[in-house]
């Protein structure tokens, strides 16, 4: 009976005295005179399981002779553990070397440190820690499919190649066809007519635009894809190509969307406490002392809506030397973040920024000073989401294009969508790592990406 | 009580002679002189249903004004149809306009080109066909995941950024961050250790060798991302950009690979007639007569399993005057995949395939002269997956990297692989395009993007 270990974990009660069948990897391996023990692990689940076999098997020296990290299939019969610790175990009938691992394979039972585990990032879902990080990148990921498409949004795959260049072309990667030593030119600049798209092409930061336009249609929508920014930032927080997740919702205002956000982050939060307690359990003991507690709390938590202004008037009331200042016209910075959530003790939406630090298709305010734009600020993570109601009529987001000297041309389909039944939306974006660093406490976000790519980083 | 129409339609029956309020869009707008109907959608599901309202309100002319298109807010009481084709109908309370629509609206409520529509792919969403189409891409892809993730398949995030050329660097984007008006040059070469990685990188054509690694982890795993390919190429299944589902197993061989194969796709398609019925019916109706019953019947038959050297024996003996010549060396044409499709009236698993035209990391047969490869041809639509039994073995490996002229060097990681614990594994992959030409009969790949990339074609 073949079977994943996910599978006998999920039904061991009835598998006692069976013989089965299972397919993976050697973790561990204590070998003594007529016993050995194998921590035997197929990657199905976050548990192995341990094999135990003696010298009544014709094969007792070969199997004592297996390697740390080989491919095996084991044959088994799935019996009662002595240990208290494991609620079952499999007693060898015999062993199958199906791929040998030699005796400097990089990945020892051992602690490793994380930098070393990055050199070997073809490896290093093979360790308990990284093995979790990644079923759980998995699982809320899926998450997020089941959150939006139970609650009635499409799921829209919007291009990640474009030629508008409204976030700046510094900010994106140029994609291009042509041969960089040998460019085609013509009055003296790079001809980017003879380019595959006749014109300059990037890969794009935000499916944001193609997303309002799916709105129109669909009333709720989202994106979930890779996005890429230049940064030249050796940040913990930074890497060029990461995921996001881009929901859009037509007839939807700032505080649905606060709504909407909040309820989303909580059925994430509550798939991923069900679906991985070990995955959890190891990184609350490991990685962040506390996780599961602080978890379950954001759940049932109610988050805390507040206005950028008096975000600022409580850091300006506080005995604390800012190394930032507040101020109602700037961004806050890094430790009022901080500050602002330890206070409100939870996650807290702040609303309603200065609008010459935002950007240009966020809604302005009655005031005419601000935006109607929230960020959700989590403790620990910082910024998780960052969204707006945006500006549905037409002449005034002309007026605040024209402001911020926009170019035009190249969204000018965006802003027709204005004219053409255009109603109050709203949006947001959520940093995928972002999300994986609170849900899991690793810190780094080179260790949430499977393959991260960072400046003068981008091997394998 | 504010509800989607989707939520209405799940539960009319309870509704009934009560008021609800919808948000949507108007798709047409009938008048007379005391009553006026308006079809109305909120592009929640693909059914509208019909607003009725007559001169006892006081706004009867300001709604019988309401141009097609225009975002509205109306309120009503759901009352039976007295039209034999819908179960309910809306008599209206009030409507508030929430967005204009000018009269010169490209989207009028008669047939358009695709053609046309290509051309405002902003808009086409708004239509029947677009809007049915591109809610089957969001219902088929979450099949994908929901098959997967039930499956206990991890999803994994491959990177897009790429210094690994094994496709051919010709057949990939290059990306920079270098100005291409002012490159920095060392020894007469663009020096691209100047670039933000120190080295030239592009936009991958797959995941597949990533997937692999983290096969060895995890045992099952699947990449379902955007992909990229410079072909400069203008026929019906060519974009530039197009998702792919790359799944990689551990401990399979290429018949376990087609068991899986054939399972997913069987349940994506179910999946697909269940939750899709309206859309599906549209399309048999006005897109490919007999679509229904061609899904119906693939998820009810036994794929066909035959050789690649099989199939030329039947292409050699039937009767027919064929373009390119069958054989034995050779790829099949388009024209034998129509044929051996037709011929078995089914799904057809050809596996085996000639070793020189097949890619350096499939696993070579005994017979030296082929490898392990499998397509699966569908009716209608050609090749709608490729895959192989990959090759585990890593001296044979690097025999065949370098019989073909593969550069090692930034693939030494992989190939490593084998080393650790590799074992027989094998993958395949299926462009998502082609899944959703052949779930909605629609024959353009460009309208199944919702923003497609084409070789000069870039707009949006």
């Amino acid at each position: 009976m073949l079977k994943d270990l996910k599978e006998v974990y999920e039904s061991y009660n009835e598998l006692f005295d069976q013989d089965i069948t299972l397919q993976g990897w050697i973790r561990n391996h204590r070998k003594q005179k007529e016993i050995g023990f194998i921590d035997f692990n197929d990657g199905t689940c976050f548990k192995g399981v341990q094999l135990v076999y003696d010298n009544s098997l014709k094969d007792f020296e070969d199997i004592s002779k297996l390697h740390i990290g080989s491919a095996i299939t084991v044959v088994g019969t799935l019996i009662k553990s002595l240990r208290e610790d494991q609620a079952f175990e499999i007693k060898v009938k015999s062993i199958t070397l199906e791929g040998d691992c030699p005796e400097d394979y990089p990945i020892q039972p051992k602690r490793h440190t994380r930098e070393f585990l990055r050199e070997v990032a073809h490896l290093r879902p093979h360790t308990n820690l990284f093995g979790a990080i990644f079923r759980v990148r998995s699982v809320a990921a899926m998450a997020i499919h089941e959150y939006f498409q139970s609650h009635g949004y499409v799921y829209v795959h919007t291009p990640l190649i474009t030629t508008t260049d409204c976030e700046g072309s510094d900010q994106m990667f140029k994609i291009t066809t042509l041969n960089m030593n040998n460019l085609p030119i013509l009055d003296n600049k790079v001809d980017m007519s003879k380019d595959l798209f006749g014109k300059k092409a990037y890969v794009t930061g935000t499916g944001q635009l193609h997303g309002e336009a799916y709105a129109m249609a669909y009333k709720k929508i989202y994106t979930f894809g890779p996005t890429f920014r230049t940064e030249n930032s050796n940040t913990k927080t930074h890497a060029n190509e990461f995921w996001m997740i881009e929901p859009e919702i037509a007839f939807c205002d700032i505080n649905k969307l606060m709504d909407i956000e909040e309820e989303m982050l909580k059925f994430i939060v509550n798939y991923v406490l069900e679906k991985c307690p070990n995955e959890l359990e190891f990184f609350d003991k490991f990685v962040e002392n506390g996780l599961i507690e602080k978890l379950t709390k954001l759940v049932n938590s109610k988050f805390v809506r507040i206005t950028h202004h008096d975000v600022v008037d409580i850091l300006n009331k506080v005995d604390i030397n800012w190394e930032f200042e507040p101020s109602y016209e700037s961004d806050i910075a890094k430790e009022h973040e901080h500050y602002i959530t330890k206070y409100f003790n939870g996650p807290v939406f702040i609303t309603d920024w200065p609008k010459d630090i935002k950007a240009w298709y966020m809604k302005v305010n009655d005031d005419l000073k601000t935006v109607a734009a929230v960020d959700l600020e989590v403790p620990g993570a910082g910024e998780l989401m960052g969204g707006s109601q945006r500006e549905e009529n037409y002449d005034k987001l002309l007026e605040r294009i024209n402001e911020l000297g926009v170019d035009k041309e190249p969204i000018d389909w965006f802003c027709n969508l204005r004219k053409f039944g255009g109603c109050i939306h709203s949006g947001f974006g959520m940093g995928f790592e972002r999300l994986l660093i609170y849900l899991t406490g690793v810190e780094n976000i080179r260790d949430v990406i499977p393959f991260p790519r960072t400046p003068k980083n981008c091997d394998f």
